[in-house]
């Protein structure tokens, strides 16, 4: 098979069908969904045989444990993938919505509509569970989809797909609404981020070399976010009730999530004070420190048992550790933490713990992340967490989508004009 | 000197400019706007003899004269880019705006803030109040810019700037909040485009050759937009007293804008009725028709005086003319209108006239293209037509800025959240 060939005639019947997905009603969206589920339910047998199939070439290939977890399916897990859909259905529709309608001097009416974006390409790598999720949220906004699943989920990801393509065409949409990438050739990928006439946007999903790649070869916008190097800062006027749980929550609640923290910054009045206990907090849990010359001094000085201490490197401020490691650094204060944060945050979600309303202000301000909070969890940067109802990923780019990226993200908004015969002076 | 040294230091201090642009106050920006503007003014006679000079330079170099049209400053052309910087000052200031705001089961209260994009990079050609506007642009929505205007401008660019810098200076922001590159090396672009490090997003200005070209090279987003072949289609239930006008203001009232109509499509049931009374409009501007096989018919049949008749050649779908000649094509209907349209346009602005309301919300909905109308000429599209107040240029990307792009497409939106100790269960 000529690669590019197979690719660009998936492009084609996805543009084409894209059309149809843009102007399908709503019933019939929620309609395809919720069979979809109905056949995922129905199928689970199925689907845990595809993935025993894949299963078991994953462990001929010598994958590592954390990519077998990632790419094993659950009884549990398919009934989670069937809910996610339902749950999607459940949505409000955003396409074909108007707002913002304004009557100008010239008699005009001139306002947005929601629209698809077109077509979707979305890039993932072991999880199966993806193939149903970005399906459902490409179909829900009314946009056509390509799928480029890992080649270690192949069989997993053709029974889901199979269950996608007849819901789509027992709603009355074309089957290639949604259309999942068949062969396990990585030219693939090359050939459908490169295709703009026929891709509006990819959604990368996996590890940061993937997704740098993707980015730079790509000529097409990719949503995306590179890593999650998340801070809390505990400010002057941090309260030391909320600023324990907060640390522990964002640092250990989960230690392989983008919206992990990992790196505490202190102000320096509060140091003394607030690191022994913290650093105590973190010990009992398993966490190494990596800190700076000054916070290790406090945190040697406090004999905390078990504690893991290490003096922090230059690289330590950026590392996306994804591990019960965590970089500490002590800062004079509000305008030395912003500017810590903006050189090394990979502007994803960072914190401030303060009861001081005017630094809370100029941190929400100043900080130029995707999400920025006063007194709260970094884990709270999440599609679910934020209402969206649903998450294709979370953006850590400031043009169009930025953050936790849910149906909206998959849209965009295009001018409306309603004239009554109206030129221009 | 280096050009990749002078535009890495450009870009670095652009960068650090950002950071105080981003957090300076609404007065403070009035402030240096309404300065640039009273300096601009001031210095009119300046500004008209740097004009002379890369006027002298462009005829020994031999410049087209609609090059030296668009080069051209006059004194009242001097007082509109004043009073531009003086509408942009009494624009509301997007910065800071929090909307949105919703509590969660969790107890967090989430929404978004808008925040600027960072440092943008502006590529245009000769017109040199483009170095004024987009600095006036740039500054009110928090921004830093680097501004890589023609080389045929230099001098003007380089009058023009010294306005901005001072103007800065005196309203207490960064000099370097507007950089104006003063090298003529056309490398400099190269580099502008590829430093993600210090740019965010680069907006290029001017014709279709340019723009390709760094679409295709930039390593940042680019808001732009290629070309402008816009439709009217007058549809089996148009009106014809709101036709005539509407093609007549679409196509004529000026032939070099984007957003003039280079394309006529007319529903076969109404072709015998309305194209002789269009045609002989057309005829009388001096407007040539490039027609399909069946309306040349109908046209040439009505022997309309002096009409410029001409077959049509399947490039003439696709072409934007700049000049008085418009395309004609009869169509069964809606369906095939819109077919064409999404298969032609260049998703920019296209216009329905119709008095049948399901059509007319048909062809709002499904027609792919930045600005859809109904019943009003394309001429409409346009920033200060919709209210914006002000344009940078106008967007036929899907993705962040669609169609007029004003101060809130150079703007981004984060998330923030208010906790109260809140951590994720």
């Amino acid at each position: 098979m000529n690669i590019q060939t197979y690719m660009q005639d998936l492009g084609r019947q996805a543009r084409a069908a894209s059309r149809l997905m843009a102007a399908a009603s709503t019933e019939a969206k929620n309609t395809a969904l919720c069979t979809i589920a109905a056949k995922i339910r129905a199928r689970a047998d199925e689907l845990l045989a595809a993935n025993a199939r894949d299963l078991e070439q994953a462990r001929a290939d010598g994958l590592e444990p954390a990519m077998i977890d990632r790419l094993t399916l659950t009884a549990k897990g398919i009934e989670s993938m069937a809910q996610g859909l339902e749950q999607i259905a459940a949505l409000p529709d955003p396409i074909g919505e108007i707002s913002n309608m304004k009557r100008r001097p010239s008699g005009i009416q001139v306002g947005h509509m929601r629209v698809p974006l077109g077509v979707i390409g979305i890039i993932y790598e072991a999880r199966p569970n993806v193939t149903a999720d970005a399906a459902g949220l490409c179909l829900k906004s009314g946009n056509a989809a390509i799928l480029r699943g890992g080649k270690e989920a192949l069989h997993c990801n053709q029974a889901i797909a199979a269950c996608v393509r007849e819901g789509l065409e027992e709603a009355g949409l074309p089957a290639t609404g949604v259309q999942v990438v068949e062969t396990t050739d990585r030219a693939a990928v090359g050939e459908l981020i490169t295709m703009p006439e026929f891709v509006d946007v990819i959604v990368p999903r996996g590890g940061k070399g993937l997704i740098e790649r993707i980015s730079r070869d790509a000529r097409v916008p990719v949503i995306k976010h590179l890593d999650g190097n998340c801070h809390v800062y505990l400010d002057d006027a941090a309260d030391a009730a909320k600023a324990l749980p907060i640390v522990e929550n964002s640092k250990t609640q989960r230690y392989g999530t983008c919206n992990t923290a990992e790196s505490l910054l202190v102000a320096r009045s509060r140091a003394a004070e607030l690191l022994p206990a913290v650093g105590a907090m973190l010990a009992g849990k398993g966490v190494e420190m990596r800190a700076c010359a000054e916070s290790l001094a406090i945190l040697r000085s406090a004999n905390i048992a078990g504690a893991k201490l290490v003096e922090a490197q230059e690289s330590d401020w950026s590392e996306e550790y994804l591990a019960p490691i965590i970089a500490v650094k002590i800062v004079a204060g509000l305008d030395e933490a912003i500017e810590h944060i903006n050189r090394y945050s990979s502007m994803h979600t960072d914190s401030i713990v303060s009861e001081n309303y005017t630094r809370a202000m100029r941190f929400l301000r100043e900080v130029d992340s995707a999400s920025v909070m006063v007194n709260a969890s970094t884990r709270f940067a999440d599609g679910f967490e934020y209402g969206l109802g649903a998450e294709i990923g979370i953006s850590t780019d400031k043009i169009h989508a930025r953050g936790p990226v849910g149906l909206e993200g998959l849209t965009s908004q295009k001018w409306i004009v309603f004239g009554n015969g109206e030129v221009r002076k």
